[in-house]
């Protein structure tokens, strides 16, 4: 059924997860975004006003959480709530004040707890059988656990009883710590009760969840097939869920977020946005990029904000692919370039390009360099920036600001304002 | 006896006080940083990125010590403590909970309190003996006094009593009121106990300080020479020392910082830094430049970041030299050059170019505008600037960011990064 549009002006903002770079050697000197041939991202700088964007401050890194909490209009240093809650709500667990939530792998551990393999072996059927095994188990003191599967190897620990806190250490010693041996959990604060109540249920929780996981029939099968049993839950990130506003609410905007990684969708509902994805959406490299690009314009038909979040830069980059990440560039451009010949309603619809971090092929990981960034649309004072890359960006009329700003930039721009005055 | 660099990656901040300058007229309209030849500079901000930076947000001025505790990393609208205990730290005087330190200055005065010369002439022998004849002396309610000679005619009083507090006006009507009369010291705030007690030891202390002086060997010597009596001790500055966490603990990082100034010391101290220093390095025009850059190079080996400070910019803004200026800045830029040529790891090392405020010759005192900064090394995104002064860094990538942001920044090249989120 279609539903006209709640405002005249609409935007459209594309996240490139971990975009930005530095100088690549075997690119001889250049980016990524540098080398790659991005004639629809050219046209909109040049129509465009273009700056770099830190995700919070100059010289601070950020998660792929807090750059997208950034991006939906959140102050991470005030708001930051754990990984952990982020994951529920992207499964769409309701977390209830007081509930402590915790990132979880399905894991396979020797008998000594060494972790053999993190994610056992990248499990991806069955979880939803060990996990209903575990789900409902009560604690010594009453406290209920709640435990659902989420993609792959991932899951989410809810804890719900009296006087918890999120303040508690990992169990999980973290990625490529194969041979070591699960941590034990222990309060931040060795003096608080709470949090010495919180780290001594997880521990009762993961040792029973290792015991029931032993013999689960899922387990037994993978075991015949010589593939190692999700014998362990390993726990990370804990979290309580903070009540704060919507994005939605606060701008009187309908949102649309079309994605596929799980953070992403955590974020995105707890900003308001209804979540668009689909199977052929695999928050990686050989993702749909043509289909997210067709549900976004199907959602702007209906929502004054839309998302589109693609997660494979990132990926190229955790891995030092510079040249996959060209070739992931690239796809994006074509996707933005069928955008731009599919709108409906070009004169009055924004374009904004942006990205949650930068994540250097050479590094490996997130860094705190800032991202380009761009906005483009009817009655932007287009600046003299042609390209849309790092270094042309820095040279834009945006000039240097952080996630929030942008996005209320982009706000701005649909009159869906942040105004103080009169 | 060496020992192996924590960190892969290494840093060196070169800070030229007072650096920053507008236009000057004997110089044709140009800044001493655009007349001065630095070829050095050049090939940095050539391979480098550059911008301008305040010291805590534009429009702001600063004192040494606070442009300093930014570049530490201290956000100084949160914990600037004053400077007396600044220069407490400076001068290895351990400070305590409640002890009130001000900064002291060995003064001439007449008989009637006029202030003749705010420096005892400049006076640099025989103050150790003369701070010796007041450390330990016991105030009317038991109070005990802490004196010490810094360099030379700089002193530290330290009020270690109950119930003591920093804030009370000063006895020292700064520079250039000779002629004046010593200050009454008063409370900030008349109605406090705590405030209105220590100003009344401060004038205590003050009065037998004066009484002790008068007839002190050293001042009749110098009598007997034609010199000034230091017969006063002049009073500013007082603060409490505050907890704050160093800035080589929150980083994990080993600090070292070649320095002369009591000042820098200090802070420098303060942020957990090995401070190395040497008699040939003065905090003046006449410093050994070459041999502060030998010492830099020798801390990289076993340091993951060195800061190098140099005076002489100050020191020649405040007396309106702008050639003395030029010249100076031109030492700087040689003494880079053999930093450049001497790198052990040229590949892991990067070097960062900034000062802690500007003092225009022409004014001849701190003012708010930006200085420019500079930070060159592998992977940095070059920009197109290519001259290292305060108008073509203001065209640089890094954009217009803080003291405490353009430091995160410099930290984050070494993976000594601040992160949030996962």
């Amino acid at each position: 059924m279609f539903e006209s549009p709640k405002r005249l002006k609409r935007a459209l903002m594309v996240i490139q997860d971990g975009v930005g770079d530095r100088p690549v050697r075997s690119l001889g000197g250049k980016t990524p975004l540098e080398i790659a041939d991005t004639p629809n991202f050219a046209t909109l700088a040049r129509t465009g006003m273009c700056g770099l964007m830190d995700p919070v401050a100059p010289g601070i890194r950020v998660g792929t959480d807090v750059g997208h909490l950034a991006l939906f209009g959140y102050e991470p240093l005030k708001t930051y709530c754990g990984r952990g809650p982020i994951e529920a709500v992207g499964i769409d667990l309701d977390l209830k004040p007081g509930d402590v939530a915790f990132r979880a792998n399905f894991a396979t551990v020797g008998e000594d707890l060494t972790i053999i393999s993190r994610r056992a072996g990248r499990i991806r059927k069955g979880t939803s059988e060990l996990a209903a095994s575990l789900n409902g188990m009560k604690l010594s003191d009453g406290t209920e656990v709640i435990f659902k599967e989420a993609t792959e190897h991932r899951a989410v620990l809810v804890l719900r009883g009296n006087s918890l806190s999120p303040l508690v250490t990992p169990s999980d010693p973290g990625p490529g710590m194969e041979g070591e041996k699960v941590l034990k959990m222990l309060p931040l604060a060795p003096t608080s009760d709470a949090q010495a109540k919180t780290a001594q249920l997880a521990e009762e929780f993961s040792a029973r969840a290792h015991e029931l996981l032993h013999n689960h029939p899922v387990n037994l099968s993978r075991q015949n097939k010589g593939l190692p049993p999700a014998n362990y839950i390993l726990l990370r990130g804990a979290g309580v869920k903070r009540e704060m506003r919507t994005l939605t609410e606060r701008f009187n905007i309908r949102g649309a977020c079309v994605v596929a990684e799980s953070t992403i969708k955590g974020v995105a509902k707890l900003a308001g946005f209804t979540v668009i994805t689909d199977p052929a959406f695999t928050a990686n490299l050989d993702t749909d990029v043509i289909g997210k690009a067709k549900k976004a314009l199907e959602a702007l038909e209906n929502h004054d904000f839309v998302v589109i979040h693609f997660k494979g830069p990132d990926i190229a980059s955790h891995d030092n692919k510079p040249l996959e990440k060209v070739r992931f560039i690239e796809k994006v451009d074509g996707a933005c370039g069928y955008i731009l010949d599919n709108l409906s309603q070009p004169d009055t619809t924004y374009l904004a390009l942006t990205a949650d971090h930068s994540t250097p092929c050479e590094v490996g990981e997130h860094t705190a360099d800032p991202v380009p960034v761009l906005i483009s649309g009817y009655g932007i004072l287009a600046d003299r920036v042609d390209s849309y890359d790092e270094r042309s960006c820095a040279e834009g009329a945006l000039g240097r600001i952080n996630a929030n700003e942008f996005l209320l930039s982009v706000l701005d721009l649909i009159d869906a304002s942040y105004r103080i005055g009169c």
